[in-house]
């Protein structure tokens, strides 16, 4: 397998090169970065260290141009790019490669709504009915044989896995409040401001809250997607710390459910899915997904009244492992390939 | 002023000792511990440096036991102590001193209901018709003639500041949803393995969520004081942080409300209270009121779907500040006396 | 009294704010910024709240520009701008009020240090004679006959404090190894990749070590005009904290000297001085002296080889806190009066 | 092969378990836990999740005790349980398996060296001929033939992988001073209120200074072994973080040497190590080798004053990492497999 990485300056473009460095099927990884061709891997992320680079086999392990990377013809290209920028890019490799984009530029299949979230049409609405929506668990078999597969969003996973059982089965009212607590990395490598050590370290708060959010968009699409007639309010906050997301969902059952029932439910769709933790006992913390590109799902019911609790690893679940797993699906791969189910403590 | 402040080793009782230091109408503070008496002041707490300490009158600038506290016959006494503990000792103070406890002993009028919560009966049911609920901005009148404050609870602050004009006016549906997060702090400086550095730092995720949580019964006591008919649940989360608390709490309106009508209603209630902000745009941060005795509430309105946004520092508004403005209201001193407005950034 | 501060939007001038409003010799506050001239200050910085801000007597409470607040003759100024421009800036008020520079361009007799240290002269050598080092403790004389007060930079005051006795007295021989870890906001509000939360958090390391760095610079001068014969090597640190600077400092006696003479000298230097501890016994910590005015200083002796450890508040002692001290030592006011002495825990 | 963990809950326990699941030579592991034999391990360390355990082959993937695991005959035991504890259990595997031992119980050749430092005889003083220091770098031949590996020290390590190369060549002179900045997990899972979340956070500072700490004889020991003459001094510092040490060390040359010269030394000696990075430009940073096994070296010269600059994260090379290198280098394994080179960002 030859991988090439749109985008590797930013966090998700540095774990993914991360990830496939440490993936068994794949031997080659291309850099490719418009802005920094020529630039070595190594010395742009000190974190690689000096070794361990082989399967870069670019001259001098450096970051290459897009054109140059078109002529390597990849098996698989990641676009870690901002959106409008990915789709356009990895547009472009469409004919050689099978794209995985971790932008939003895909993942609408209606043009109107990623307009209305975003401010401006997709770059490449004539593709939009190609991409497949790479939320793994759910979509498997279109990932399967997709050429296109958009990644979902970090925010979007964590309400998602939880929410989708649910939906699916028509258990549960309307309306829909998910609460969602997120590490800073979410917000990517913006020089703002307010994304300064001294402006976030102890300090937590809400932020462009309600229907308005693209992400809220974005979870909305899917859930119509399953079955019509939700209406999802995202409330997204920052909290001190750099990776990890705890959506916290809030609804009512149609009629009261115990909950070994809803517990039943949930093993019935993510039985054996390795990347899905369903706790029986207790609620999940970011901390005990680390790293890993798990997601863990816990409960709490009181009558009709039912709360969610999910976490997962923004960087990772949320982005970066999300697309490896959709790779290890498109190519018949182990699906944990190249994937730590255990966090970092 | 004389002020004794029992429990001087927990985090409260050392912002206690700060902010009665820096108070302009204090003249003499009593350092009380059981365990700790003869030990001097500075030795025990090193952020209090060796100097400035000249308020503190005891020989050799050391605690004193609760024997010798009460022949001091302070003006004021402070409970920093654990529940069922505070209660039985601070009780003894009555017939000398105005009391203001900092544990949930006093803060029920329904001994039955304390029960539940805590698991036992209140340690002085026969004065809990005496005490008052030291929410400032509500219960103003009372306290000014109060003999016995309860303080309330730091979550329970952050909830019912934003609530009550709400309630009060009967303006929302019965379902309200709390969402809190909190510091660390928040569980005091108790030594167990989920408390220490390396288990809370980069983690993040919900704990005992619903109506059994024992501050969810301090703020369904309240609102139900106030006016009948809600029916909370509180669902807690721990923050990466020391100080701080973000409420984001969900509701229905009866009726569709403007948001100007909502910001209004707001200012009747607050406006000219010193320690509580309206936010009009944008959503407030805990590092806002970080060290400040302030609570910052923000406004999200869709339709009849209300969600409000509070912040505050749990050791602050939350706890130790809230107890220094109810001595301040309870002895006619400024009501800003002492403490800070201004969060350090 | 009568205070203005230059630039009002980086941490150190939000900090001299926040002292001033609690200042008790302070009755008006005038924010002077030529970028963000006519802005309410309460809206650039939302840690103020929108009530305590009384003393802010321009109209609407808001930014004037560097003319405007000429013409307001404030009795003291406080310049808070980057190098290079704070020098010309305050430099134009210095007819009408006394001048406290937190910037380096008055930190040096001699332009030719500064020149080599900063890359360019000095904005204002003619000034540089008139200019007295604000390290309170050890200027304490000239302060009080000041115009123009240069504030000494926050590494510079953790290492002159714990050095200035012994080289005073001439007791250690020529090398001095200053080891100093420090908080994010020593950076200031820049908005460089480096500052990052995600950049910063669980992360620490050394930076441009050396005798090259500007602060070895400043080190050196001060220790020089003390007494000849020194040679400093300063190796800075970033640890992943807000505020706090811990310097550790290793040097030979020249000859071994008791723990219990050493403590007599530093108290012959510091007894009775309000704002330095010394620690008769184990290290001090960085959270100690958080928010207060102290440095706190403590020993390690084996035979000649001698350590100092100390600790204070970048911004505090390092910066904003230091500049009041300075303004209550050149007016007479209490030397205390609108600090802290007790960190917040 | 099988391999065997006796202490699972602590940190160092923790992290063997994930590297071992991850090893790719490594088909069976027994966790050992004399107090907790019989419990699940996914129940025990919600970081592990509940999938992906299937090289646990004990009943219901529980831990066994110590006399069932000896009746199950691994080819290595790990030790990561308390010193003095340590030796005396893992003393017991040695006729059957390889030890690695993470205590400090061999890590002395002289049992009274270990005795000062301890205030104990070590428990197992019979078996310290049989040790080998566990440093991979340097001890490899002896590591590939040792049957009793003492795994070396977080902050020993961080020191003698810069220092050995100018020990072994003579270069420097007598005095030694090693700055070390840790993350708090070099401490354990210990439960003492200065190892609380609300105690370290925002807060730096030295403790335990000199030649008494343990780590210094450790380091003392090793570089005596070397080439004896040398005379450390070890100035320990917590950081707020929960993984990483820099170690900043200060010597004189004993003739000024070129920075060229210095760098080619390291390569001599390094060069080819997968877990050694020579940073020939800048200084390292911890959050470099977050999660990594490599230990990365930046100098720093002036004339003949010489500072190096090490990072690695404790609990992997300064620890578990390290143990496993160990164990790849006894059983002829790739020396890097199961281990990372890249640091998490």
């Amino acid at each position: 397998m030859k991988a090439a990485v749109l985008g590797t300056s930013g966090y998700t473009g540095q774990l993914l090169i991360r990830f496939l460095l440490e993936h068994p099927d794949v031997t080659e990884i291309v850099p490719v970065s418009s802005s920094q061709a020529g630039e070595k891997l190594a010395g742009m992320d000190p974190g690689l260290g000096s070794s361990g680079l082989e399967k870069v086999k670019t001259t001098g392990q450096t970051c290459v141009t897009i054109e140059q990377a078109k002529t390597m013809k990849p098996d698989v290209v990641f676009a870690a790019l901002p959106h409008q920028k990915s789709g356009e890019v990895c547009g472009q490799f469409l004919e050689t490669s099978v794209i995985i984009d971790l932008s939003a530029d895909f993942r609408f299949r209606d043009a109107a709504v990623f307009t209305k979230a975003y401010g401006a049409a997709p770059p490449r609405p004539d593709l939009l009915d190609r991409a497949v929506f790479g939320l793994c668990e759910w979509h498997t078999a279109a990932i399967k044989h997709a050429d296109l597969i958009a990644n979902p969003g970090c925010y979007v996973t964590s309400a998602l896995l939880p929410l989708l059982p649910l939906v699916k089965e028509k258990l549960i009212k309307e309306k829909i409040i998910v609460n969602s607590f997120s590490g800073i990395s979410g917000a990517g490598k913006k020089t703002e401001v307010k994304y300064l050590y001294c402006e976030r370290t102890e300090n937590a708060g809400a932020y462009s809250p309600g229907t308005q959010h693209r992400h809220c968009a974005e979870i909305q699409a899917e859930l119509d997607g399953a079955v019509k007639g939700s209406q999802v309010f995202f409330l997204p906050h920052l909290a001190p710390m750099k990776r990890g997301i705890a959506s916290t969902i809030a609804m009512e059952l149609k009629k009261a459910m115990h909950r070994d029932e809803i517990i039943a439910l949930y093993k019935k769709y993510y039985g054996g899915k390795p990347f899905v933790g369903i706790r029986e006992k207790g609620q999940p913390e970011t901390g005990d997904v680390w790293g890993s590109n798990r997601c863990d799902i816990g409960f709490h019911i009181e009558g009709e009244n039912l709360f969610l609790f999910s976490v997962l690893d923004n960087l990772v679940k949320g982005a970066s492992g999300q697309a490896i797993q959709n790779m290890n699906l498109r190519f018949g791969l182990g699906e944990t390939a190249g994937l730590r189910r255990h966090g970092e403590f």
